[in-house]
């Protein structure tokens, strides 16, 4: 009965470390990112789990992670990692092209085959880079775009926001300026993103964003191009504070709002079976003069 | 690959009739009741195409429609409609025993087969109902147990809310006598689902609740029985205003607030799949020592 529900999507995590991990910004030594991306691949983590529940396709791209490669994992690595952006910009301006039209390739051809693009991301420290992109985007404080991420505590969280901060000052960029904003303070994982929804926009496919990282990546997508707005569904509203700002920011209301911060796309793909049973209904639900149920309104009384 | 996710479940829906629906406190005539019954019976409403995408199966059982029997609906009739609330006791005590008695005995049998039962219902003028049995358990105004429902203008409100003040006056009832203020301000499908919600947890099965009238009768069959609330989850929180003082009292907070408010089970449908796959997520992700990757916390700096 339900064949075909969940066949049309694709689920495209785009995995990258940082530089600026190197600040213990997240309580996972960087290598752990390569770590996740390979057991992703092969199914054991949230995301490989709900892919293979939902019968999804899922692509796990390695775009800038450091080290070895990884069994399962697609190789579009532009860089080993980017650079520190407490101390400079994150990408070069080649980097920066190479990484957009990586998931700009990636995506336009999975939307060749699909009806809703999911977006997700693996990337240790990626949301103290998410932050930084964030604050130049909108002005926004450090104490506003930093959360707890995968489990800081109070001292975790004030070196966080103080390595924004840095990051901020060594990044002087205006934010009339998305592209410098994203080459100066965002990573690998990031132009991936935007170049994917830029593509998942164009061939005008849905495009599913799971939490902070990919929605500060649609902000960037936005700016340089407001009608992929459009394609944009907010999965879900994730634990991290500021992605209530970056919804805001993007006029979004999310799907679901259940606490998680686990990233990966799991916030997103955990809400693709609510976007396929709308679109059936949409198809199949009978008009009232089908159904043979009466219309309202009825004049009071009339019961 | 996702054989098995969404096999066992049932959806079990009750309908009933309501002499309160005569004061045009719904903007549909009674007789629509039995309409959207025979037409989710046929799959074509809204909770009909959703089992029907989901693989669930449907039971929709007329336990005090009035008229003629409908094609597809399992007939289980206590009574042609309860009676007026506004001048009267809803039931008698023998109507109000074997509504319970049939909600308990269909519940039972499909808890043999399932892991998790979906509870809705379908009553024109149910909001009306709803309202007056919560105001009763909880000693809540009739202003603030009253909603649009699906879609009354101010007057209708007003009648609404009039006719609630009145149901009370008509019914002294002790909030101490739950079963009693049930037989008085409740209706054929709230005794159903009290029984229905009795078996389940008895049965040890999750009982997925819909929308305000579900959720009305969870706080009564916990204040018969307080270890039902263990069994219960909430699907979503419907538009109906009212239904955030029932989750509250109930202790419940929703899986979905998508500001629907269709009945007949609907939003607790949309929320199965998010069941099913944290289910396989609790079984099938892998713990860090077997995927390879490490565990936090670290120290600071050996990142």
């Amino acid at each position: 009965m339900n064949d075909g529900l969940w066949r049309r999507e694709r689920i495209l995590v785009f995995a990258a470390d940082h530089g600026v991990a190197h600040h213990s910004v997240s309580l996972y030594p960087v290598r752990v990112g390569g770590q996740v991306a390979e057991a992703a691949a092969r199914g054991e983590t949230a995301i490989g789990v709900l892919a293979r529940v939902l019968g999804a396709q899922l692509v796990i791209a390695d775009v800038g992670l450091t080290g070895e490669s990884r069994p399962g994992v697609a190789s579009y690595r532009v860089a080993a990692g980017s650079a520190d952006i407490a101390l400079g910009p994150g990408m070069t301006p080649e980097q920066l092209r190479t990484g957009i039209a990586a998931g700009h390739s990636l995506a336009a051809a999975l939307a060749e085959r699909s009806d809703v693009i999911v977006l997700g991301e693996i990337g240790i420290g990626n949301t103290t880079v998410a932050a930084a992109l964030l604050a130049a985007l909108t002005g926004l404080s450090p104490e506003a775009v930093c959360g707890r991420g995968t489990g800081l505590d109070a001292q975790g969280l004030e070196r966080k926001r103080a390595t924004v901060a840095a990051a901020l000052r060594a990044n002087s960029v205006s934010r009339a300026e998305p592209l410098e904003c994203l080459r100066r303070l965002g990573g690998h994982e990031f132009t991936a993103l935007v170049g994917a929804m830029l593509a998942g926009a164009a061939s005008r496919r849905l495009i599913l964003l799971d939490g902070f990282a990919t929605g500060v990546a649609a902000l960037v997508a936005c700016r340089l191009r407001p009608a992929v707005r459009d394609y944009l569904i907010a999965g879900h509203r994730s634990a991290e504070p500021a992605h209530a700002h970056v919804l805001t920011e993007l006029g979004l209301e999310p799907l679901l709002d259940l606490r998680l911060r686990l990233g990966e796309g799991s916030g997103a793909a955990l809400a693709l079976p609510l976007i396929g049973l709308a679109a059936r209904l949409h198809a199949e639900m009978g008009r009232f003069d089908e159904t043979g149920i009466e219309r309202a309104p009825i004049e009071p009384g009339s019961a």
